[in-house]
Parts: structure tokens; C-alpha cells; sequence
């Protein structure tokens, strides 16, 4: 575990809470699950992603505060939809009952759009420094692209259409830069482009760094779901195979897996070293991708 | 029925096409369920408004096309949603299956969300004019307030908590100007922020308008439901009374609802007078909000 990560958590809590605060109607069902399915737990990985970006370019934290926030209303919201009857059917999500559970179906679904909405409430009005304020629409408009139809959607999409048959490693990797890596690239974009031009001159490096630990973050998700347990997942072990899904394990073997693991973080490692900044923390983010427990 | 209203519905059909087509995997049920939803039927009535405010400020029409498509994608999003079985569980609209019967719960689920992103895509990456280009930003936090746990998904929210239960004619009033009014109203102020400054200094006025044709908007669909039939409907007749659904002439009677409907015509009208411009167009949609079939 990597310490600063629980300090950021907090932070994006904190965050996240004064956003929900601003809200009408703090009793309705809509605003407490959005409370519920935003507050209760999670690594926050990507607003994570999006601070220590910033921080390396030299932007203040509060100046990314919107993106991080941004984006992870982004993740919450799929998190509801993904565990829908519908969808992915589970009951449980970060240790507690997930939203349609806690609350009923319709909720959850609604919690689900307004928390994407949210996402560009925030990216809308939320501070930013003077020079993250010149790559405002950017942000909106690489949160869109990230989340929609060309990226997170549509991995979902694709995931769906593989499901109960085997698919191959390249349909696999597609699946999954779609799914989960679009957004992590993209709080690493949004945390470059927080900090100005600056940011924008080394995307081609971050991206190469994001889709390499993206990636990763999968495989390891996949490894986790054979060698961990429910309680320290947090959700059910082994869901994978009990739903037949194509993962890392069922195509390459455990230990194939593992060493996909290394060789993704070995590019992520290689991608740093064409940055001029100290890339000290994205390094450690790197590591911590392939050796975290849950 | 307002003749040009056909033709704006298709130059809105023609862009939203374009945006469609730029998505990759165009076989895939996802983009095949946006299609759907998005290019078969509708009056396109948030478009048009976008349009004629535009208009009538000098906007060009091209400058239009964005906010235009932008807010239909939002409006088809919240009815793939709305029809879902956790919801309302309509098998019908406009005529057609309702998404989730022609596809399936999870691709509509899956649709809803990325239409609403693709909106949002819109907003950013569209042609403005020069004038509209400094309000980019305003329209993107004008939607995303009209769409989410302030606007549309609020009254979506309250209207599922007022379920089974007589409300207050001010509480039906509080859910349609957030369930329907907010989008109406939001359509009329992308279409005057499209066309820069001018657009602004009449935002009091246009704000007055939309309200009362939002609200006019939501009567007359209470009204229809009962005097209309499901082939002009193109929904099933007589749904509200079989959900035990609160509706305008169940709290006023049918009299009395219809009174409500022309005495918010009036004040819509009266808003109207404050304008220094060309306001034809807007007074006969106006009257077209209450004189409808369907």
C-alpha cells in the first residue's frame, strides 16, 4: 500500500463530500446513494493518478481537486451500473451492499447518471490554476471520449459481447484498454493538462505510461480474482470464473499472467525515463499496480 | 403541427447521423442502440427550441447544430432510461419497441450512459461561432445542471418517491419543471448562448418563457393521455392512470387542467413581449405546446 494513496483518499473524499453538499434535496434517495455509491470505500486510484501527474509538473493541489473529482465520479458511476441485475449482478462491492441492494434498482440506475453528470458539473465549474484554465473544454472533452462510446462504454460494450465464449488475447487487450485503461490514461491527461502547456508537451509519454499500467491494473485484477479472498477483495473471489469470463489467468496460465504483470510494468517503467520530471511516484503507482492484495 | 418543425427534425437527424458515424464499430449492439435510440422518431422539440432562440438572436444555423444535438442526445438518453423495466417499463415509444426490447437491459443501460457522454463530446468539440465559442464552457455547465441531481434526474427521482401517493399540485409542479421543464429551459439558453452576449442579456426573459411552456408542456401530455389514443400516441394510452400516476387533470380535473395549460400559454406569451426581437417563432411554438395531438 502505498501511503500517500490514503492521504489523497481522504482529500478526494473531502472533495467529493463538498460537491454533494452543494446539492439539493440531501434526504432524497438520489443523494444519498450518490453519497453512498461516491463515499463508502474505494482505493481512488484514479484521482490518485491525477495528483501526483499534477504534482510532478508543479501544480498546486487544489488546482486539481476538479479533475480528480471528476473523474472519480466517473468511476462511481460505472461501479453502480456495472453491478446492476442487468449487467454484472452483484450484491456486493468494496465490502457493503452495492447501490441497487442498498437502495432498489431504479435508484441505482439514476444514481448512475447523475453521477456522470456530476463529473461534468465539475469539470465545469470547479476551480482550476490559471493554467489548467486554458485546457478546460480539453478536459471535457478527454473525460467524454474516455467514458463514452470510444472508450470505458465501449469496452463494457465489447465485454459484453464476449461474454460465454473465449476470446483471444489481442480481443482481450482491446476489451480492457477500453474498459478500465481509458480512464486511467485519462486522469493521468487530466492531471498533464492541469498543469498547462507543460502537460500537454509530455502526453505521448504519459499515455505510453498509462496504457502499460492500465493494463496491468487489469491483469492483476484478474490474478487477484484466483489467489485472493472475499474479504480482502471486498467482493466475491473467483466471480470471474463462476460468470465464464475471459481473463488473463484463463488465457496465459497464472503464472503467464504474472509475467505479463512484470513485462507491462517494465514498459510503464521504460515510459518514465523519457520524462523530464521527478517520476518518482508514478514509478512507485507502477509497482504498488502489480503487487497490491485488493 | 409547425411545418418548419419537420425540417429542423431533419437537419438534427442528419448531425446527430454525422456524430454517430464517427464512432468506431459501428456493428456493435452499443452503437447500433444509439442509433436507434437517437434517429427513430421524436418531435426533436429541444432541438427546434435551440434553433429558433438562436435564430431569432442572428445565430447561424451551423452554430446551432451543436447545442442542438448535444441536448437531444440527453433527452433520447433519459428516455432509453426512463422505459427500462426498474423504471417505467414501457415496451413502447414512438411507435417503436422501446430499446431494452429490441436489444437487450444491459445494452440499454450501457446506451443511456453513452449517449449522455456523447452529449457531452458534442458540447466540446463542436462548431460554435466566434460569439458562441466564449459561452463553450457556460453551455457545457448549463447542461450538466439541467441534466443531473439538480435538474432532470431530480425530477426523475421525485417523481419515484411521489409513486402510489396523491402529491400536492405544488409538488407536481416541483417534479416537472426538474423532469421535463429543466431540459425545455435549457434547450432555449444553449440556443441564446450560442449566439454570444445578446443571448445572455435576455436569459430573465427567455427563463420566464421556458418555464411556463415547460410546465404547459408536461399539462398537455397529462391531458393526452386520456383524450388521445395509443396510435397517435405512439405509447400506450392511458398509462399514467394505470401506474396510479399524480397527473395534472387527476389534482384539477380534465377542465381544469386544460385551463392550467392556457393560462401558462398567457404568461408565456407575456414573457415574450419583453423581447426585443423577432419573437414569432417562439409564440407559435407556444401554441403548438398545447394545441398538439401527440
Amino acid at each position: 500500500m502505498i501511503e500517500a494513496l490514503s492521504s489523497f483518499q481522504q482529500r478526494n473524499n473531502q472533495q467529493l463530500d463538498v460537491w454533494l453538499n452543494r446539492l439539493p434535496y440531501q434526504n432524497l434517495s438520489l443523494t444519498q446513494a450518490m453519497r453512498y455509491g461516491l463515499l463508502l470505500g474505494g482505493k481512488r486510484a484514479r484521482p490518485y493518478l491525477v495528483y501526483i501527474t499534477g504534482q510532478m509538473l508543479g501544480c498546486e493541489l487544489a488546482a486539481l481537486d476538479t479533475p480528480a473529482s471528476a473523474i472519480e465520479c466517473i468511476h462511481a458511476y460505472s461501479l453502480i451500473h456495472d453491478d446492476l441485475p442487468a449487467m454484472d449482478d452483484d450484491e456486493l462491492r468494496r465490502g457493503q451492499a452495492t447501490c441497487h441492494i442498498k437502495f432498489d434498482e431504479a435508484t441505482a440506475i439514476l444514481t448512475g447518471d447523475a453521477l456522470q453528470t456530476l463529473a461534468f458539473t465539475i469539470l465545469a465549474e470547479g476551480e482550476l490554476s490559471a493554467d489548467g484554465e486554458s485546457n478546460r473544454i480539453k478536459m471535457v472533452q478527454a473525460l467524454a471520449e474516455a467514458s463514452g462510446a470510444q472508450g470505458m462504454c465501449l469496452g463494457q460494450s465489447l465485454d459484453l459481447a464476449a461474454e460465454n465464449r473465449l476470446v483471444t488475447l489481442e480481443e482481450l487487450e482491446n476489451i480492457h484498454r477500453n474498459k478500465t485503461g481509458a480512464l486511467m490514461r485519462c486522469a493521468i491527461r487530466m492531471g498533464a493538462m492541469a498543469a498547462g502547456q507543460a502537460g500537454l508537451d509530455i502526453l505521448p509519454q504519459l499515455n505510453r505510461y498509462a496504457d502499460a499500467i492500465g493494463l496491468a491494473f487489469q491483469v492483476q485484477d484478474d490474478i487477484l480474482d484466483i489467489i485472493s479472498d472475499t474479504e480482502t477483495l471486498g467482493k466475491p473471489q473467483g466471480s470471474d470464473q463462476l460468470l465464464h469470463k475471459s481473463t488473463y489467468p484463463a488465457l496465459l496460465g497464472l503464472e503467464g499472467a504474472m509475467k505479463k504483470a512484470q513485462s507491462l510494468l517494465s514498459e510503464a517503467l521504460q515510459a518514465l525515463e523519457d520524462i523530464p520530471y521527478n517520476t518518482e511516484h508514478l514509478e512507485q503507482f507502477a509497482r504498488y499496480v502489480i503487487e497490491r492484495k485488493n
